[in-house]
């Protein structure tokens, strides 16, 4: 039953490598995209690109990769809007968080994409949350994620599986993931078509793909691409 | 601490009855609702009457009552309309539930309540589901609200209590609910102000209030407006 799954694909580095593993494993696999005015939107333009030569230079996944879904989810900028008159919301743009910060964020993204997937009748939800790199985030981690799991098949009555294949991966972890699923030839697409700098630089190339190089994102990708380089060695 | 409320307030019978209840119990209560296309869009246009009517009749309530939040949820009809390519969308189509119907629709209202009320501080939901008289959405169900609870403090790192006054409540206890909270100022305000009929009727006025008459909801209004008055008589 379980031969079909809807990947939350962003264009970054992560869900790529998400994509890739539900090719491996699933039968009929479809992508869904957020657009919620996000800082890096250069990601969404990297989505079809990387869908294309994922078909191109993947002729076994080709047959498998279905349908995309974009869903607009400009609401989410405007509940940031809403709270800025609060004291909380002053204390959370003081941290650092962009201000399209909605709490919560991939709970949403995860219900949207179990309605569209209800539809397609596809009973995977594969994400690319993980608990290793992103502890700020209680969204990301597997107990908030497993239990939405059950809530959400509860309110829906369905019947979904969530898989979060990267969730106990470092960067490095992934990056050897990339290379176990589709070679070299994945790992240079994801250098060259996969976005990750949280601040949208697409000017500089790096040995590990392109960014800014000093955003947490960037750093995280740029230490996690040595790290592998230096194990696979 | 947990003096401060948000309630998913329509402007129908339920939620106007739930947000009586509120204001009755938490020093500071605001209001959100949702514009997601619904068929039965008049039920918004009733928002700021009753609002306006509960803060010039009950004045114990008008200093409590705050801000109310409209969140703009077009992306549901989208969301619908992208699944009608499939044979699941058309099964639920000819079930009856509108165009509109999203799967886990009150998982998403409550999420989106939630991102609000962590900016605006307010640590207590109150929504009016209702297992009684609406088993067929399971979003609906104690369990899911309950699971959901769970998921979404985990995932937002927050510690939101639901309330749901009405969940084991028929249509006749909901108006001896709303009689005991706000007498038969509050019955009045419900009959001539809410809606409740799925097709948006306005023109006919009955002894439980304006609607079709004939449509699931405005049958479920009358049966338990008719029974109220027998039990109250």
């Amino acid at each position: 039953m379980h031969d079909a799954a809807l990947v939350l694909f962003s264009g970054g580095q992560d869900s790529t490598t998400c994509l890739a593993w539900a090719l491996e494993r699933f039968e009929r696999v479809e992508t869904i995209g957020f657009d919620y005015g996000q800082r890096h939107a250069v990601e969404l333009e990297c989505r079809p690109h990387v869908l294309a030569l994922l078909r191109e230079r993947f002729p076994r996944w080709a047959a498998r990769l279905g349908d995309d879904h974009m869903v607009d989810l400009a609401v989410l900028g405007q509940i940031s809007d809403t709270a800025l008159t609060s004291t909380r919301a002053i204390t959370l743009a003081q941290s650092g968080l962009p201000n399209t910060f909605v709490p919560g964020r991939n709970i949403l993204f995860m219900t949207f994409a179990a309605a569209i997937a209800t539809r397609r009748e596809l009973p995977v939800l594969v994400g690319g949350m993980c608990e290793t790199d992103y502890s700020g985030y209680p969204d990301c981690r597997d107990d908030s994620l497993k239990a939405l799991q059950v809530a959400l098949n509860l309110g829906m009555g369905q019947r979904f599986n969530f898989e979060m294949p990267l969730m106990w991966l470092d960067k490095c972890q992934t990056w050897a993931l990339a290379h176990q699923l589709g070679g070299t030839a994945l790992i240079d697409l994801i250098l060259e078509q996969t976005h990750t700098c949280y601040l949208g630089v697409r000017s500089q190339r790096h040995a590990w793909g392109y960014g800014c190089g000093s955003c947490p994102a960037c750093t995280l990708r740029a230490r996690g691409y040595t790290a592998w380089l230096a194990s696979a060695a």
